[in-house]
C-alpha cells in the first residue's frame, strides 16, 4: 500500500543516543545509532521503498524522562524539539514531529507542548512512560495530582499523545532479575506502559477530557486481550478506582492502537474486535523495527481493503488533522 | 453442553479460608468463604445446573505458597491434600485433585507431589505462583536452579501443573500503589503470573523435559497476545535467554490454556490462532467466578461444535488420562 | 442494543400475501400472514422489545416481481407503495420505506421510484430479484440493457437499493427437483440472489453510477466468503466481463451487507474483514426471522462496542441520511 | 513449510485432455495441457520447490462424468486409473491416487473403485459432480436411489472421496447466459457443487454410512458460511429433508475441506470456525492453481503453526492412513 502514514518512528540527538545502546548488541550499534542521528538519508529511503508517505517522529526512548535533573530535562527537551522542528520544515510533507517534553516539570511541559503545538506545528507529545524526578530513584507517573494542569493545558491544544514504553527501574520490577531477555521490547515494555496507561484510564483523566486521545503502541501493550476481565472484575467491586466509565469505555473513546512492532494478525483481529478499525494505525517503529517487516505485513495482512486505507492512513489523517 | 470439564476451580481450608478475604468485598465475603469451604452443596448444584460433570479441585490462592514458615508450609499443604483427596474418594466421577505442594522445600515439594499422584490419585499440581520462603519478603521463582530436581521428580510422574496467580508483593511492584484496583485479577495476576510463566519457559525447563505440561488460566494471562513479539525479539539478540527453542515453540508444545475468568470471544480467538483448539480448555475460576457466567458464554459461543468438545472435555480427558 | 435500525423488514398486502405461504408450515401460516399485515401491533410491540427504533419496511416476496401482468404490476406496486406510505406518515419515527417497483417495465418503475422518494419519502427501493415478463417463463435481470435509462434515473435519486432474494423458477434450476428443502431460504434464495448481484456487479452498472449503493441481505449472499476466489479466477481471463473494476472493489464500495437471518458470529468476521465494520448493517428479515432470535445475537456478539453502535445503527443513518 | 500434502491435484489423459481446454485462455492452453499430462517433471518440480511431499492425483474436470456412452465411460476410467497408478508406482513417497470412476453405471463404478482400491492401492475416489448417461442432456447425482449399492460399497472400503466441481449444463442454469465470466471456478462451480454436496447431506447418507468422508475443495464451496443459516431454516420445517440429523452435523462429521483454489485468510478462519482445524487439508488444485500461490499463502497465513501442521500434513496422514 502506498501512502502510509507511521506515528511510532524514533530519532535521537547527541544528548540521548546513549540511551538506546542498550537495545542494541554490539555488533549493531553502530548501524542503529546512525539510523537514529539519520533524517534524510537512511529514514526516507526506506520509507520511500516501503510506501511510507508521512511519518511523525519522535525521541528515543527513554530521553528525556530519564533526566532527572529537571533544567536539563527541560534544555535537552528543548533541544530535541528545536532540531526536529527543523527537519520538519524541510520536509513538510513527509515528516511531522511529536513533542519530548520535561514531564519533571509539569508547567514546563505544558509550555514546551504549546510552544511545540502553536508555533512548531507538532501533532501532539509522546512521553517514554514514567519520568525520574531529582534523583534517579524518584519516578513520578502521570495519573499524579500535579499533572492535573498539564492535562488541562494539553487537552485544550486538542492534540493526542502517545503513551510510549520505558524499561522500569529494576528495583522497581525485582521480577526481571537474571532474565534480562525479559526486559525492553521483549516484555517489560509492554508491562510496564500498559499499567501506566491503566492507571491514567483510570484516574478519572478521561473524564475530565473526554476528547483527550492517547496513543498506544504494539496493539495496546496487552491491554485488548484482557480488557473483557478488567472491566469485568471491576465489575465485582471498584477498589479505589477513580474513573467514571469502565475502562473499556475509555479503550473504545479515548484510546488509539498502532501496530509499531507486533506485525500479528491474530493480535490485529483480537484489537479489531475490542477497538473497531477507526482506532488502529499503523506504525514500524524505526529504526529498532524495520519498514520492510511491518511493511510486508501490513500490506498483505487478509483485511477489508477498506480497513487496510483507514488502518494504513486514513486514521491518522482523520485523528491529527493532515493536511495529505 | 454438557459433560464439562473444569480444572481451574478452589477451595480452601481452615487454615488458608483467610486468604482469598482480600479478594470479596466485605458483603459478598460470607459467601465466597462458604463456597469455598463447600464440596458437596453448593459446588455440586452449580456443577450440575451448568453442565459440569467434572472439576479438578485446587487450594485457594495463595495458600501454602505464602507460608514462608517451612514447616509450617509442608504440614498445611499435606493437610490440604489429605481433605482433597477424602472429597475426591467421595465423589470419584465428579472431583479429581491438583496437589497443593510446599515449594519452600522444593525436596519436600517433589515427595508430596509423589504421594499426591502414587497415593491419592491426583492429577498433577496447582502452585500459585512463587513461594514466600523464610521470611515474608524472601521469594522463589521456579525457574531458580535449586528446583532442578523438582522438575526431574514432577516430569517423572507424567501430569501436568497449573500454574495459577497470586498477587506480587507490592514492595515488589510498587507500580499498584494507589491503584489497589489494578491488583488481583484485574490486572496483577497477569502480569504476575505470565513473568513467572516465561522464566520458566525461558530457562530451559521443556528442554529438559520436553513432555512437562503447563497449564495457564485466563487465556494464558496475556502471553499469546504477545507471543510473535517475544520471539520476534528475541530473533534479534538472546540476551542471557537459556532456552533450546523459541518461547513460542513452548507455548505450542508445552502450555495448555483455561477460559478461567475470561469469558471473551475475541481473546479466545486469539489464542486458538496462536495456539490451536487442542490447547484450550473449558474452565470457571469458581468460587470467585460464576458457572453461569463461564457456561453462558462457552456453551453458546460460536465457534465449530467440534472445537466446543474439545475445549469443553476431550482435550482435558487427553491431557489428565481421564477416565470418562 | 437500543436505537437499533433494521433494514429487510417486510409487510405485505392483500394482493401480494398469497405470495408469502409457501414459506411456512400450515400450522404457523395464520400466524406469519397476520404479522405480514400488521403494522402497529405486534410489529411495533416486537421493535419495541427488541430495541428496534426504527425499520425501513418492504412488500413480501416476490409479489410485484412475480406479476408477469405489467399493468398490474404497476398497480399493485403503486398500492403497495401507498399503504406503506401511510404507515409512515402515521410513524414516521419508527417506519421508512423501500419502494415495489414494477420492474417489468423499466419506464414506469423510474417513474414509480421517482414518486416514492421525492413525494413519499421514501428511502429508496427493494426488487425481489428477477421479475417475470409478460408470461411466467419469461425473466429479467436487471443488467439487461433495457435498464440503462432506469438505472440512471435511479442513481440520480442517490438512494440505495436492496437486492432481496426470491426463488429461482424450478425449471430454471432443476438442481432442486426432489429436494424442496433446499428451495427459500435454507439455500436457493442465496444462489439466485448471489448471482444476480454478481451480474450487476459484472455488467458495468457500478462504473456508470459509481455512487450507486446496493444492499445485500444474510450477510451478502454467500459472496464475502468467496469473493477473492472470484477476483482471483478473473485475473486470469475476463471472460466476458464487463466491468472496469474488479468485482471485490465493487463489492469495498457499491455493496452494504445485512444480517438479516444468518445470525452467526464466524460468518459475520468473515464478512467484516472483506468489507469493514461501516459495510454492515442489522436487520431481522421479520417476520420470517424473529426479533428475538437477531437481537439476542447482534446485542451480545463479541464485536467491539464501537462496530456494534455502527452496524446496529450507524451505518445505516449515514447511507440513507436519517434525521434520528 | 516442508512436508506438505496435497489433495486436489489434477491429470489428464488423452482421451479426458480436451475437457480442460474451456478452463484456459488460447495463450496458456499449451503450457496447461503440457502440465496436465505431466508427473514427473514439471509437477515434481512444483511439488519439490513449494514443499509438498505428497500429492494425491485425480483426472481432470468433468472427464468421465461427462462421457454418456457408458461402456466408454467404463473405459476411460479404468484406463485413467491404470495410468495414474502406473505413475504412483514409480513415485510411491510423492504420489497417491483418486480413482475417476463410471458413475453412469454404479455397479460398474463400485466394481473399478474396489479394483483401484484394493488392487492399485489408491485412497479413495473423486467425482466431478454429476455425470450425463445415455445422452448429453440426462444428468444423474448420487444421493439417487441407484447409488444405494454404491455408496454401500464404497463406505466398505473405509476410503473417503472428493466431490470435485464440474459445471452445470447451461439448461440447465440459464442465469449464465450471456455472463460467460461467471462460469467454472469463478463461481458456478461453486453453487454446483455446493448443491450436489448438500443433497448428499440431505439423503440421509450419512446416516447409513456414518463413518463415510466427503471432501469439498476450495474451502468447501461457501456452505461453511451459510451453515448456520441451512439448519436455522430447516428447524422451522424440514420440508422433504431425508436425513436423520443437521446439516451441520454432518459437514462437522462427514466432511473435509481443503484450501484448493481459496488463498484466503478470512475464508479460512470462517471455515475453522466452523468445522475446526482438524477437518480441513492443504490442496493446490495444481496445475488449475500454482503450487506458489497456495505455498506463499499457508506457508505464512498467521495461524497457530499446530494447526498449520495438522492442516498441511497430519490431517491427510490420518484421514488416508498414510505411511508417510
Ligand atoms: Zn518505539
Ligand atoms: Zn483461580
Ligand atoms: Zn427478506
Ligand atoms: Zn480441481
Amino acid at each position: 500500500m502506498q501512502g502510509k502514514i507511521a506515528l511510532e518512528e524514533h530519532f535521537a540527538i547527541a544528548d540521548t543516543i546513549g540511551d538506546s545502546q542498550v537495545y542494541a548488541r554490539p555488533e549493531v550499534w553502530e548501524g542503529l545509532k546512525s539510523k537514529l542521528l539519520d533524517f534524510e538519508t537512511q529514514r526516507l529511503e526506506q520509507m520511500d521503498k516501503h510506501g511510507v508517505e508521512y511519518a511523525i517522529l519522535s525521541l528515543n526512548s527513554p530521553a528525556v524522562q530519564a533526566i532527572h535533573d529537571v533544567p536539563r530535562a527541560i534544555e535537552v527537551a528543548r533541544k530535541a524539539n528545536d532540531i526536529l522542528a527543523e527537519q520538519v520544515a524541510r520536509h513538510p510533507k513527509r515528516f511531522g514531529g511529536f513533542a519530548a517534553l520535561p514531564m519533571q516539570d509539569p508547567e514546563a511541559a505544558a509550555r514546551e507542548l504549546e510552544r511545540c503545538v502553536k508555533e512548531l506545528g507538532f501533532h501532539g507529545f509522546l512521553v517514554n512512560g514514567f519520568c525520574q524526578v531529582g534523583d534517579e530513584n524518584t519516578v513520578a507517573y502521570y495519573d499524579a495530582d500535579q499533572y492535573r494542569d498539564f492535562w488541562q493545558a494539553a487537552a485544550a491544544l486538542e492534540k493526542p499523545f502517545y503513551m510510549h514504553p520505558r524499561d522500569p527501574l529494576l528495583q522497581r520490577e525485582p521480577i526481571y532479575e537474571d532474565n534480562h531477555w525479559l526486559t525492553g521490547p521483549t516484555w517489560a515494555f509492554a508491562v510496564e506502559t500498559s499499567a501506566h496507561a491503566l492507571r491514567l484510564m483510570g484516574s478519572g483523566l478521561f473524564d475530565r477530557h473526554p476528547q483527550l486521545q492517547m496513543i498506544l503502541g504494539h496493539f495496546g501493550e496487552g491491554i485488548p486481550f484482557n480488557i473483557w476481565r478488567i472491566d469485568h472484575i471491576l465489575r465485582k467491586g471498584r477498589r479505589g478506582l477513580r474513573a467514571d466509565r469502565e475502562i473499556g469505555d475509555y479503550l473504545r473513546s479515548n484510546v488509539h492502537l498502532t501496530t509499531s512492532g507486533n506485525f500479528r494478525t491474530p493480535t490485529l483481529l483480537s484489537s479489531m474486535l475490542e477497538m473497531g478499525a477507526d482506532r488502529i494505525m499503523f506504525s514500524v517503529d524505526y529504526p529498532f523495527e524495520k519498514h520492510e517487516d511491518a511493511a510486508t505485513w501490513f500490506d498483505s495482512v487478509h483485511i477489508s481493503e477498506n480497513d487496510r486505507v483507514k488502518i494504513g492512513r486514513q486514521n491518522a489523517i482523520r485523528l491529527f488533522g493532515l493536511d495529505l
